[in-house]
């Protein structure tokens, strides 16, 4: 069955139903950004693989909506299958709810798999398409009705993370939550995004591709925790070590039916954003819901003293990968076939060479000449292309490793290249420091910094459109709330948090030219806390990632004074670091690679 | 009468009266900034003469709030006071509602005059304190029982600004407005912001210390506009002009009986924030209220092309003035007696000197050494003090044309300077330039570039206590809405409007050191429309202040190579600009001083 064939099913299903529209969002019940197989609802129905996008089908029509980093993706991924594409975020386009008011008749019905829409998103359609006298049906999957041979849920092995990786025990954190319950008078909290579920149990699982999460919801009380999860997943030890912080473990589902039964006593705790419509709905009417933000998303975005050391550790490994990686490349490219996958793959042996990985940390993104104009371009066996001694070729990848994940980019210069290319390439270079270099006072939010890293872009009329970094989870989401650097206000982003001592943030701005190149460099920094005085407190980022910028790149006519001492600290740094752990051959290479412009 | 004597008085009056609290704001009954002498009721209870401040007296202590351009002064003047200093807008001071809040007895009362109260602020404190019962006199003008000899509302004539100047006819400026209101479902519009009545009507007045307007409300319908001033300010000529547009004049204080007459088929556009909390309650509850920003705030602040033509004009005559200043004080400091007042007065007179100059457009400020420290300090006959050939001399000042206001700061070197006070120099002017030179998005606020400015400031551990930059009203107020520079969000400064092409903001980081010096630079530019292509529409500043940047303060080796061009492209500007409207010596010496660097 084709695309257009799984819609035309799709809709005579609708019909039956008496649905007008049905949305299909990416998430799966824990509104993750990444998702298991099973979850891929939106991509079986529209057959776009980017990870963000929410699909709307109409008894005659279907869209995707879908942001700046996939849409040269998702043009030609949709260029057969008759659905209509939308950029996400921009105010001059329809939005979800706009297009769904325009097509849904005055009383009709909005349908969709409540347990995939946020309590959020729920309520907003609700408000929206209310003046319409439309109904939603909130619990209807009819994606699993079509979908033949459907991936079963993933029956992974969870584990463990030691207190020597975690830095704070579940005890200590569950403390700590407990004590914000109290203040916020509540007692009870459900817990359904997986990320903050296991950050709060030191668990990790391998049911969501690259994020290592183990699917499953909590709900933690004054004096217990109750673990909802599929039970073959947790192994004797695992219950034998939940036992002292008493968490029980019930299956999967049993959550729908248990929280039915909260009485007039429990006061409840819960984030809109981070718990689907369906739950929600489900709780009775007579409990008391606190809606707030679930603290343990700040919490874990501050990374304590024993989880920076670690993130460190894994980003010298990281940065001993990248750097041979570059090494090899630069010394075979032209000699020996190689292609975007293989190069993807050489990258991911070295970084298989490395204690402690596990394994990538995102689908990478390895990308030559124009393909590297797709900022989320994912190689297939259709695109798959040779790489030539000339242009330029982007990889943006990272690796999970028991002591944290990484998220690099490098673009990498492989012949000779235009001076267009080269202001271009030592543009997003300046961006890249011109953010990490900053100074700036304690109370700052990412959209107060990002306009450093736009400017030297900004100044040739170019601009990405993405944001310019994004927080880190150890070991959880590549993704993670609540701090980032963007300029302008996404709410649903929950990125504009102080930028707070601890967070570990990616510094990524880039150059796309449609059809022509694609450039980005990315390190990431931790935040620090730099001087106290009658001024405030001054912060300051610290950069963890390690490893050579291609100096075959850079115009240094076109850097400042201060951009270039960043530069040559940054590289004297790499140096010091990695080359301990080269061959000689690499040692000589990377003295050259790291020279002082 | 004493601070000290006056506030007793108050107490006893309070003590008969029945009241905990009594609040006294620096505002007229127009929300205004700076207000006519009539109105300096908070400065006369607390001594404190700067513009910005709220006193709160209770039964046994009075306190006193202002900001960070204040603090210093404010610690001056109230030294033998008695009366508490706090800072507002730090989130670590207590605010004015939890002072009242904390001494306000349970069932207490909270009294002040609701016409120097905004709707906002009235609502506000009435929220804040029915927790614990506290109940509001709004109608009590107790300042004016105890201020003998006070001041009469002022007399001076109103005037018409000509459409040469304005740029557009008031019947246009209420065709706008008009279908505005229609489509907000609105069929009167109460206007008190004295700047948007006189925008409105292109009327100014001489009511106000520095800012022409002239004191009066406004009521729009949908036929006609009725006009509460004195009419004694009102010429013939006005009137008969007037009359084209349907305007009537009432007398200045009827519009508080005469919204009480409003009926149910009134529905009622008002701006929360620039009305008062007595007229506000005056309005009968059968008649609908729209509450929303007052559109002309925004109209207002998007100058026209004439009036940005008459500006720059302005500017031009501005920067003749300023330029002969500075070749004057160079040129006689240590040789003839100037003192702080005596170079503000020549200032003035080089400003008196220009075609279409009315008067200062705010305070000067002109200050010697650690003076200059205080942000908004205005030398008096006690702290007046002599200028000598060494340290730096500031000088903030502005002028009001029949072409525009003007408001420009530039810090004179008076003889040789220490390497820090050089640095420092030239850190102040690396930021006024990064700001002036940005390129960015349309849709950016203020507080995603302010950090361009902060920059090079908190690189060295130092900060500002103000914004960096406020939009400048055209004849009308100095300090004007919905736009300025500051990375963190006031709500109540109403400047974090998207900027739009045509809105003119000052550029003026600075550097204070309490008891050591201070150093600010200004210029004033306009927002303009660059390219536009696939990124999004691109935005740039045109500097429209023409005067040099004192050199001698400059220390050329801690400038990058862009900040050095922007600089030696400015003074070359300034050059061809001014040189030919000066004498031989001073075209020499301009010469000297606007040289390449």
């Amino acid at each position: 069955m084709n695309v257009l064939e799984r819609i035309t099913k799709l809709q005579s299903i609708m019909k039956d139903e008496n649905i007008d529209a049905y949305i299909v969002p990416s998430a799966d019940y824990h509104q993750s950004e990444y998702v298991g197989e099973h979850f891929k609802a939106r991509q079986f129905i529209t057959g776009f693989t980017g990870s963000y996008g929410i699909a709307v089908i109409t008894k005659n029509e279907a869209a995707l909506w879908t942001d700046g980093r996939y849409l040269i993706r998702a043009k030609i991924e949709l260029k057969d299958s008759n659905v209509k594409l939308f950029e996400m975020g921009t105010s001059s386009i329809l939005t979800v709810e706009e297009y769904l008011e325009s097509l849904i008749p005055d009383g009709g019905t909005l349908a969709f798999d409540g347990r995939v829409i946020s309590i959020n998103e729920g309520k907003n359609f609700n408000e929206k398409l209310s003046k319409k006298n439309i109904k939603i049906q909130y619990s209807l999957d009819l994606i699993d009705r079509i979908w033949e041979n459907r991936p079963s849920l993933s029956k992974e092995s969870a584990f463990l993370l030691d207190e020597k990786y975690s830095g704070e025990s579940t005890n200590s954190k569950l403390k700590r939550l407990r004590e914000f319950m109290r203040e916020k008078g509540t007692n009870k909290h459900i817990i359904a995004s997986l990320d903050d579920s296991c950050w709060l149990l030191n668990l990790r699982g391998k049911d969501v591709e690259f994020s290592p999460l183990a699917l499953c919801y909590v709900i933690v009380t004054m004096d217990c925790v109750q673990l909802y999860i599929d039970n073959d997943k947790i192994s004797d030890d695992i219950n034998e070590k939940f036992k002292e912080d008493n968490i029980q473990i019930k299956p999967y589902n049993d959550i729908y039916e248990d929280v039915k039964k909260f009485s007039k006593d429990d006061v409840i705790l819960l984030d809109p954003e981070r718990i689907n419509y369906a739950l929600y709905n489900n709780i009775p009417g007579e409990s008391l819901k606190v809606e707030a933000d679930n603290p343990c998303v700040l919490w874990k975005a501050i990374k304590n003293d024993i989880e920076i050391e670690n993130i460190k550790n894994a980003h010298i490994k990281d940065g001993i990968a990248c750097t041979k990686f570059m090494y090899w490349l630069k010394n075979n490219i032209g000699k020996i076939e190689i292609t975007e996958i293989s190069a993807s793959d050489k990258l991911e042996e070295f970084r298989k060479e490395q204690d402690g990985f596990l394994w990538p940390s995102f689908e990478p993104i390895c990308a030559y000449k124009e393909h590297a104009a797709m900022m989320h371009y994912s190689s297939t066996k259709e695109t798959n292309c040779s790489l030539h001694k000339e242009h330029l070729f982007l990889a943006d990848t990272g690796g999970n490793y028991y002591e944290g994940s990484t998220d690099i980019t490098r673009t990498f210069v492989l012949g000779p290249i235009s001076d267009e290319l080269k202001t271009h390439f030592t543009a997003v270079v300046r961006a890249m420091i011109n953010l990490s270099k900053a100074k700036f006072l304690y109370g700052c939010k990412g959209y107060n910094l990002d306009v450093l890293a736009r400017g030297p872009i900004w100044d040739l009329n170019l601009d990405y459109k993405c944001g310019t970094g994004h927080g880190v989870g150890y070991l959880l989401n590549i993704h993670e709330a609540p701090s980032g650097f963007r300029w302008y206000i996404v709410p649903s982003k929950h990125e504009t948090h102080t930028l707070e001592a601890g967070m570990i943030i990616t510094d990524e701005p880039g150059i796309y030219i449609e059809n022509s190149h694609g450039i980005r460099i990315e390190n990431e920094f931790v935040i620090r806390k730099g001087e106290e005085n009658v001024f405030g407190k001054f912060m300051y980022m610290e950069t963890i990632t390690f490893a050579p910028i291609d100096l075959d790149g850079i115009n240094k006519d076109e850097m400042n004074k201060d951009e270039k001492e960043f530069l040559n600290n940054y590289h004297k740094m790499v140096y010091n670091t990695i080359a301990p752990h080269l061959t000689g051959d690499e040692q000589n290479w990377l003295k050259i690679y790291t020279r002082e412009i």
